[in-house]
């Protein structure tokens, strides 16, 4: 960094030590009013009697043209490339009617200011990361489930400068008090950030034991109410965040099940599905009582259908493939294999809109941020699709026994498609840190399959939107993450 | 590399072994047939009179992202990041009515089938640079020119298997042939791949003075003919590419230009404007007699509208941004002024079509690959623009001064905002071998930029596509870079 003064970064840590001095007159006690987010015209707009909003965490058009490369490779190898074209091999991506782009930046510290009632036991030194200009998770995903800016690491609400963190009611919110059916479904915990900010509301996204308490006994905001379901489908990973307690108050509400054939054997909801300790393993990783992403979303609509307080109100629906971003963090390039799944679950949603007797269904799919600087093709002008098509573990599930191995080519040539290292790239695994890792062992084996990489973080770029149905056309052309709530919000006549 | 065989690059190194035998029969006699590329049906689409296609080489939506945080933070560096939305900062490709994606991968050289009677001196040697499924300049603008698949650094042709090279006639080559003016404005050499694909040809795009001499004769496949002028417009780099008796030979249908002032005298083309004796400078690298890209396309479309055949007739006009690739390929942080450049173009070319009295008037807007893998941000959520905004010269230009100098740090921190480098760095930009190079001087200056790079490289990451006037929403949604040929060949009737 420079050190020539910043007059962002100035005006940041001025506001930091004022902030320091406000927020330590803060109580503890939680509860009192709730922000609404931006308004949007009902009158405008085109109606929709459902939305599903698709959400790959970490997407940008690199890890589009991944899951194409690696779909047109593994249809037919021989005539790749040149079949790698939308005529040769469609996406479901390419099904929707209407594209656009966004921009997603946060709001930094220093800038926020709202309005509102609400105190809680926020003291601040979690937002001790320095100035942020490139948006997380939890506010892109704030962004779009509420329609406001916040600071990075926020769930689904806004620091004011006097009250401290304020909520935002959510679209996920406002649909269930309009009378919608309501569903997350997710490859992460269901407690990570980006299913928390539709329907949970912390300063702190790490506080995911207060996340999960919330989908069970309703947001922060709301009057606690024992038999209230806020989300009456919730499918996702994160076991170890809900206590014993909190799985027996869920159970008075919901079905609980934690495997596939439970899954299947639900025939109407709500129903709490959690489908692992923490993260839904990989596609790569799974075992066959772990329901694939398309499994879940699958479910979710047919249980919503039959579902909600207004059966025929319609619902409302946010999938996130969120282990693409995860192996974009790691620098994986077996990342195609996930963002083909996200694709996958894309077309299960478009399929029930497109189907017959289907009332109005928007659908939308949009990443949250760009994750990895993923680059299909490093110094070569060649991306090796065999190699990547073959790798059949994450570098995250493979690492401990790489770490561990007294014979490390032998456990990396037994588990992935190299055949033999060089000495040098045996010490680069050798003396692998795990994350963040630009060298080390992720590195190496993107070299064999000749995927680049930026970093191991999040990057400012502009992600595409794909949208179909009543009022796509809100998001055709140039948009930021916040008319995404709006169209929805439209859409519902929220 | 992975050693398990490889069906491609099986298939690929046979062909090769084949390819030696027959080509080796070929004579070197240049002249005859030319292909015609695909069919497009003129009864269909929206016919316009005048096509400008801009590419900014090596944009995707990250080079984008990229000229609107430097837009938004140089007009309020307070308000960044939050004014960097669409809304607050507006980019000219806002402003096109549509927008798609497209793939960009080459043919491979060993799946290239096509009949054709060309045989020229082309001895397959330039081929020799192993399997390549990502695609270079040459085989994207050929692309785009053509709407032919090629391989990387074919020039306007393909691969024949048993007549070695076959050039095909380009969009610019057909709309002369229809009575349109034409032009092809640049900030590379005029001989550089990308606007020697549309009124060039020749097997190798290194072969400079060849592909110069094209656009003064006329292009490979025509009867010679010396009052014919092909290119009304062209305007770029490249002088060294041009030999004195060339510059006669020229000079005798074109008014011949090297300065800025000089080209504001031009009133009527045909106009030859050789800028530089290379590439056009960086633009914070540029003296006050070379044009702008703006001014360059100002002035060609002045002039294409009094000149061609036909004067009612309309034209075609290529512009590319050529560099925004070049400091991408340098992982150059600087990038974002050099893609703004392209953006202020682009508005150029719509604020002449959106004006009053303009006949319809298809603008285009596309990238023809990623480079670099840029990424907004590096492992710190965080870019700094501030630093971005202050650099005053490019490291490409600054490289030289830096290897010679006996105190580097002195030489880096009185050219860039660097204030102070380590002992670590310093060493890291004594070792700089210039390109390709991530981890040298250019790795030290972006991680003070905090931007990420990828590879020095192309990528096959899809392209965004953006387009107004008529016969725009045939490039809505999801395309292959050659439906950029058919757009246009479309909307002129040819």
């Amino acid at each position: 960094m420079t050190d020539k003064p910043n007059p962002i970064a100035k005006a940041h840590r001025k506001y930091s030590s004022d902030r320091r001095t406000f927020l330590a007159g803060l109580g503890a006690a939680a509860g009192g009013a709730v922000l609404s987010g931006p308004t949007v015209s009902a009158k405008k707009g085109t109606p929709a009697r459902n939305v599903v909003l698709v959400i790959p965490d970490g997407q940008s058009q690199s890890q589009v043209t991944a899951a194409r490369y690696l779909k047109a490779y593994q249809d037919d190898p021989e005539a790749f490339p040149v079949n790698a074209t939308p005529d040769e091999t469609q996406l479901n991506v390419d099904r929707f009617d209407t594209m656009g782009t966004m921009t997603t930046m946060p709001d930094d510290v220093g800038e926020t200011e709202w309005g509102g009632e609400y105190e809680g036991d926020f003291t601040g030194d979690e937002l001790d990361n320095g100035f942020q200009n490139i948006t997380d998770s939890a506010a892109a995903g704030t962004a779009m489930s509420t329609g406001t800016k916040t600071y990075n690491g926020a769930v689904g609400g806004v620091l004011d400068y006097d009250k401290g963190f304020v909520p935002v009611k959510t679209v996920l919110e406002k649909a269930r008090e309009a009378g919608y059916a309501t569903g997350l479904v997710t490859t992460t915990r269901l407690t990570h950030a980006t299913p928390a900010t539709f329907a949970t509301h912390w300063p702190d996204r790490d506080h995911e034991t207060e996340i999960a308490r919330q989908y069970i006994e309703g947001p922060l905001w709301a009057e606690p109410d024992e038999e209230k379901v806020w989300v009456d489908v919730l499918l996702g990973g994160g076991g170890r965040e809900f206590s014993d307690d909190l799985i027996d108050k869920a159970e008075d509400k919901y079905e609980y099940v934690t495997t596939q054939s439970d899954l299947e054997d639900v025939t109407e909801g709500p129903v709490l599905g959690l489908f692992s300790e923490s993260h839904i393993p990989y596609t790569l990783d799974r075992g066959e009582e772990t329901p694939s992403l398309s499994y879940m979303v699958e479910k979710a609509i047919e249980l919503l259908r039959k579902k909600g307080p207004g059966k025929s109100q319609g619902f409302f629906l946010m999938v996130e493939a969120g282990r693409v971003d995860h192996k974009a963090h790691a620098n994986d390039p077996s990342l195609p294999h996930e963002e083909l799944e996200a694709d996958e679950a894309t077309g299960v949603a478009l399929d029930y809109a497109n189907s017959k007797g289907t009332q109005p269904t928007l659908v939308i799919n949009a990443g949250d941020h760009e994750t990895g600087g993923l680059q299909m093709g490093r110094d070569a002008y060649n991306v090796n699709m065999e190699f990547i098509n073959e790798m059949e573990i994450s570098l995250e599930t493979l690492w401990p026994m790489v770490e561990d191995a007294d014979n490390v080519e032998e456990v990396v040539t037994n588990n992935t498609p190299i055949e033999s290292l060089t000495s040098e790239e045996i010490s680069r695994i050798e003396d692998t840190k795990w994350y963040p890792n630009t060298q080390g062992f992720p590195s190496v084996v993107s070299e064999h399959a000749n995927i680049g990489w930026g970093s191991c973080s999040h990057s400012g770029r502009e992600l595409p939107i794909w949208a179909s149905g009543p009022n796509a056309e809100y998001l055709a052309g140039a948009n930021d993450n916040t008319d995404i709530y709006k169209a929805m919000a439209q859409a519902l006549k929220l």
